[in-house]
Order: C-alpha cells, then sequence, then structure tokens
C-alpha cells in the first residue's frame, strides 16, 4: 500500500488514505489525487536521525566513519509535508540531506535484528535540513537540526510488503542533482539501527528513523526548489525561503 | 492550582485534575489524593533540556561555562510519574540530576523575553536520569539522556498565578541530601531559555524545558529510592531497578 495523509476536502480534517494510481481512498470516498493537499504521511512522536551512515559523506565533511551509529534527535515540531515550505533560520549555511526514512509500525523495545523489520510499517522520503553553521557551536544539534520545518517527510509511505531496499536516493535542487547514492551503501543496515535504537528506548507507530544521506550534500537558499526523490517511493518537493 | 494527571479509579483511565488539599478533583468528581495513581502531570510532544545552567555544576564536571545555552533532547519515551520504576540501562556510571521543569501553557514561537513568562503554564520537578559512561561517546546524548525512564517528571504543575522563583532544588538518595541548590544560580534565565529556544522551533502545550541541574550529582544504583524536592511544588519519588 501506499499510505498518505491529507486535508479531506469535505471535512477539512486531516485524514489517513492510501494512494490507489490517481486516486486518493478514505473512508469518507476518493479524491483525485493531483490537487490533493497532501501532509505528512505520519505523525512521529519522535524522529531519530542517524549521521554518517554513509562512507562518502562522512568523508566529505572530513568526518570518521562512526563505530556506533552517530544519532540525533529532530523534534515533531520540525515535520512539515509535501510541498510545505522550508524557512531558513538565520544562518551563513543551511544544506539538504535527502535520507531513507523508516516508519515504524509498532510499539517496541529491545527488537533483535532479525525481528527488527517486523517492526517496519514502510518506507518514505525525508530531507534532513541542518545549519551547517550552528553544527559547530549546538553541540547537541538541537538548533542546527530541530528548527520549525527542518523535516520535510512524504509524500507516501510504501509499505514492507510492497518494496525492499536497495534504494536508489537523489536530491534534486532547481532541477540538478546534488546527491545520488545507494542505501547499499550504508555502514549499518535498518535492522542494525533499529535494534540499536530500541535497546534504548521504545519505538511507537509513527516514529521514524531518518537513515543518514549520501555524498553531495550543497547549500539551499531563499528562492530554491529542494526535492528527495526515492525510487520507486516518490518525490518529495518543498520550496525554501 | 496544582495540576496532576492520574488513572481514574472509575474508568481506569488517564485523566486530568485539580489537588486540592487532600482530594484529586476532576470532571468525574474527587478521589483521596492518597493512593491516588499519579501519571507525569503534562504530556510533552518534546523536551528541550538545558545542560550546565548551574556555574558550580558545570565546574564539578569539568566544563566551561557556555556561551550560549546547551541544549538537548529527551524524547516523550523517556517520560515516567512519580512512584514508577527508573530501569537502569546497562552501564557503569548513571547520575541523578534534579531540575525545575517548566511546563508550556500555549502555542508559541518567536517568543520575546519579556512575554516569556506568558507562555509558561508552571512549574514541576525533573530528575534528568544520566548515562555519565555513554555521554562519553554519545555524541548527541540521545542514548546517554534518552533511554526509557530517564525523564520522571511530576507530581504536580504549580501554575504561575500561584507561585514564582527563585526555587530551592533538592535531591536525595536513599533519604541522603546529594544536591542543593537555588534557580537564582542559573547562568540562562527562563525567560532566556524561552527566547532562544522558540526562535528556533515551536513550544506546544505541555512541552517541558528542564532548566538544569545544582552541583551535587551522584551515582544511582539498582535499589535506590531517588528524590526531586523543589520546595512549593513537590517532591518526586522514584525507585530504581
Amino acid at each position: 500500500m501506499r499510505l498518505v495523509r491529507f486535508i479531506d476536502p469535505g471535512s477539512g480534517l486531516a485524514t489517513s488514505g492510501r494512494l490507489e494510481g490517481k486516486v486518493v481512498v478514505s473512508k469518507s470516498g476518493s479524491v483525485p489525487a493531483k490537487g490533493a493537499h497532501l501532509l505528512a504521511p505520519c505523525t512521529p512522536t519522535k524522529i531519530i536521525c542517524v549521521g554518517r551512515n554513509y562512507a562518502a559523506h562522512a568523508a566529505e565533511l572530513g568526518n570518521e566513519i562512526p563505530k556506533r551509529p552517530l544519532l540525533f534527535f529532530k523534534p515533531p515540531s520540525a515535520v512539515i509535508g509535501p510541498n510545505d515550505e522550508i524557512v531558513l533560520p538565520r544562518s551563513t549555511l543551511i544544506h539538504h540531506e535527502a535520507e531513507l526514512a523508516v516508519v515504524i509500525g509498532v510499539r517496541c523495545r529491545n527488537v533483535s535484528t532479525n525481528d527488527a523489520m517486523s517492526v517496519v510499517l514502510g518506507y518514505t522520503c525525508m530531507n534532513d535540513v541542518s545549519d551547517r553553521e550552528a553544527q559547530k557551536w549546538d553541540k547537541n544539534w538541537v538548533r542546527a537540526k530541530g528548527f520549525d520545518t527542518s523535516a520535510p517527510i512524504g509524500p507516501v509511505i510504501v509499505t514492507t510488503d510492497e518494496i525492499e531496499g536497495p534504494f536508489h536516493v537523489i536530491s534534486r535542487v532547481n532541477g540538478e542533482i546534488r546527491q545520488d547514492g545507494w542505501t547499499s551503501d550504508f555502514i549499518f543496515s535498518i535492522p542494525e539501527l533499529i535494534a540499536e535504537i530500541s535497546s534504548y528506548m521504545t519505538l511507537e507507530p509513527g516514529d521514524v528513523i531518518a537513515t543518514g544521506t549520501p555524498a553531495g550534500v550543497g547549500p539551499l537558499v531563499p528562492g530554491d526548489v529542494v526535492e528527495v526523490e526515492i525510487e520507486r517511493i516518490g518525490v518529495l518537493r518543498n520550496s525554501v525561503s
């Protein structure tokens, strides 16, 4: 299934639905997908992001390959949907980071690598918008990675019964390819990430694990349009202001 | 008002109420406070914690006084209530940290220091349970500070119309005083913290800002009972396993 959330034009309420061909189907009927006001397809209680999970990206920022996953949080307030605007904080340098987002399907804790895929609902696209200037002084990246609009997510969650990796992760700015990588280059696999994170904390349905970004990160400036595309999943497009 | 959340013995559901003398009053009636199953008094979408906000505590861990607030997140999954058990992760050294928690009352963004107190619902106690061993290798403290049960909160929120600082913050382990400080020693004031954080991210009702811990942090081991007391607010008591 291709799961979405959208504003139901009848009720005006945020509603869960399925994308089926050119229509969005929900309990209250179906509406054309074209023109539907899509929201982020999940409402995470927390977003756990992985840094430096592709060796080539760690190298481009001059970082060593981590021995254990480098993790950080984004808060729910950072989430925006497809087509929403990324509002840049005051900074001399903001970067896009295209990422495969893993969406959790069931409440879980202490999940083994063997069982890890059973707690995954599906996959979507995320842009880990990052303030490189703030990363220099903001020790835990709360401000560098947690500002409002720093977590565009969507447009759809493709469930694990329909799709499996490796995934081709691309970003474009104003139509020009910036990042182009494969999740087969992960340093830590999705089951390893789920096992590590869930050994410390309970994961809830809708929680997101953002799996890191491939090489090719670059600046965003007002007026840009940035796209995160993951083949077979979709294109997450946001303008920048 | 002294706000609580509790399990209503009639319905078995989590319910909001007010502590009035020796009874908890809610829409469904009143129950004796003694024996009531209290929960954390708020349900934060995010917890923003401040590190090194008392100069003496920064010094005891060998850290410099920060020029801007040192921030980190705890996820909602870390929250437990009064009398719930702190379950220690595998580590050679876990510390208690007694903190004044500021609970946000209204959705807000870009709040000035002048207006900051108007977005505060009230105050409660928090224990920022911390894995000192993990803090050495876990760059952004996701595992060191974000594990399940690492955020005991409660027992009551005292609203700002009833109380104002400075507050006397104490911790005890097995009845013995460990920390004893005053929020008048804050490096960054509550309005400064709210202005700084809300300049980056939207705060939601129930969100918590944990304002840092005074000197005297020390270890917790299984079997301990740890208390965070803030005079005029209450005592947050948790056993450790």
